[in-house]
């Protein structure tokens, strides 16, 4: 497959490594870039990551026939918007949200309907970095990339997105919409809740300056993704609320079950759960995708 | 300070990484291990950190003037009693146990009483191996080690554990034997309570292979310390389950709120409670002591 005009709104960590990677493979003509910082759109222009750049949506997308959205879930539908009267028959568009119910919710508000062009995705892969400087080719080689088609979405869009994607290395498999959001709340959004909400509480207890103090390294380990970008997994929150708030309950029960259990005690049920854990862990990591992945 | 003969009570990476940290300092003159495993126990005389070895805990005692346990807080109990009769006049004992109200309580009823020679103590270090094998001199260098001192400790004693633990390059700090519970419950019984709560939870769920299959490098990061050794984990929450559970108490409430509110979508909330817990992250973590501890 070959790109003739591939626009990317949002010429960040992921827009940029998208463009680098497809321009190695051959598979683009041309690369429009578009954004609201002049400033990381001149980078982006003299790393060569795009060929030109537009401050307007409209412009970026017309004549495009691939269309990357690598924006915060919350600019999502405002930029649908900016869309309508713009698109060409041909242009695919995908994006990279972590979130997928609510990018598919924010193109029907947005453009008015879901063309059969559009091809909801989601790239495991990240870096703690972000702007085009942190972009590289090899982002997503060997990284899995979620596709999740709506009903209207056309046989032939998503066979070219799992081409483009392929062709940058990455593993591509689809899901529907409601198992992706379920699943990423279960293996990442939720994991982010627990270490934010960690170190808030130990934030504000009284003692909090001797408290970090004396943190070991697997606090440091484990609230890594606590230092993740707030603006970003506000969206998340936002976007996922529903599975990932039926995920919270359902952990929030089990802390209670085994706060209880510590409470009475109970060392035989303590080094049962314990046991079946570290089992889990130690059976799945490998199998475990992206170790850059903070999304 | 010199010691003229160290018995360590259990012979593996924080047992034997005190015997080479001092034998190297030029500090003990004799070292005497204690164990069950004989063949633990040659492999530490293979490699010279013990000269002698014993598996009756009253014959490893008797005649040191320094005592060191490095066991499981389980087997704290029965090992302060089968000391019992074997003390000498200037023996001084101290350990190496992540929760000290419980070890104070083993040494008052194992023991009898508090002897003035006891300082308990707890070296902030280790790493996921374990073993005589896994023992190194370095181990302690530049580490934290907390001191908590009962009512009976003489001054003495205390100075004398104080310099055995900077001899081997250790950062040593006192507290309350309460207060290091609580510290400690905070900072890694709390977090280990959540990792090993999450992959459990996860573990349980029905499509829990995919799930598994989909984590990204955050929850690799999130969940390694749900590896840790489970036997040892039980010990910690039975030892400290006063502090733990009220620690858990709170947490649990602090995720009922973000929970709430996630639900109602409260973007503005949401931001300033990820944005709080992003700048202490980021603030204190420099602060935070031993990349490599998992306790």
């Amino acid at each position: 497959m070959l790109i003739r005009r591939l626009a990317v709104i949002g010429v960040g960590l992921i827009g940029g490594s998208l463009a680098r990677a497809l321009r190695h493979a051959g598979q683009v003509d041309e690369i429009v870039g578009c954004g609201r910082s002049r400033e990381n759109l001149d980078k982006a222009l003299n790393f060569g990551v795009i060929d030109r750049f537009t401050h307007e949506i409209g412009e970026a997308v017309s004549g495009a026939d691939m269309i990357f959205l690598a924006i915060p879930l919350g600019a999502m539908e405002s930029t649908f918007r900016e869309m309508r009267g713009y698109l060409g028959d041909d242009a695919l568009i995908t994006d990279g949200g972590s979130a997928k119910g609510s990018v598919v919710e924010a193109c029907r508000l947005g453009l008015g309907c879901l063309p059969p062009g559009f091809v909801p995705g989601h790239p495991i892969a990240g870096t703690e970095k972000s702007g085009v400087e942190a972009s590289f080719m090899e982002l997503y080689r060997g990284r899995r990339v979620i596709l999740t088609p709506t009903d209207a979405t056309s046989p032939e869009a998503l066979e070219r997105v799992t081409s483009m994607w392929r062709s940058c290395g990455a593993e591509v498999t689809r899901m529907s919409i409601a198992h992706h959001d379920e699943v990423l709340a279960a293996t990442s959004h939720l994991p982010h809740m627990l270490a934010f909400g960690l170190v808030d509480t130990l934030a504000r207890m009284d003692e909090n300056d001797e408290i970090f103090r004396y943190a070991a390294g697997g606090f440091r380990d484990f609230t890594r993704i606590a230092s993740s970008n707030p603006v970003m997994w506000r969206d998340i929150c936002v976007a996922n609320k529903a599975a990932l708030g039926e995920m919270m309950e359902r952990y929030i029960k089990d802390m209670e079950d085994l706060a209880e259990t510590i409470r009475r005690g109970d060392a035989e049920r303590l080094l049962e759960i314990f046991s079946r854990a570290k089992a889990a862990r130690d059976r799945y990591i490998d199998t475990a995708s992206d170790p850059g992945s903070t999304e």
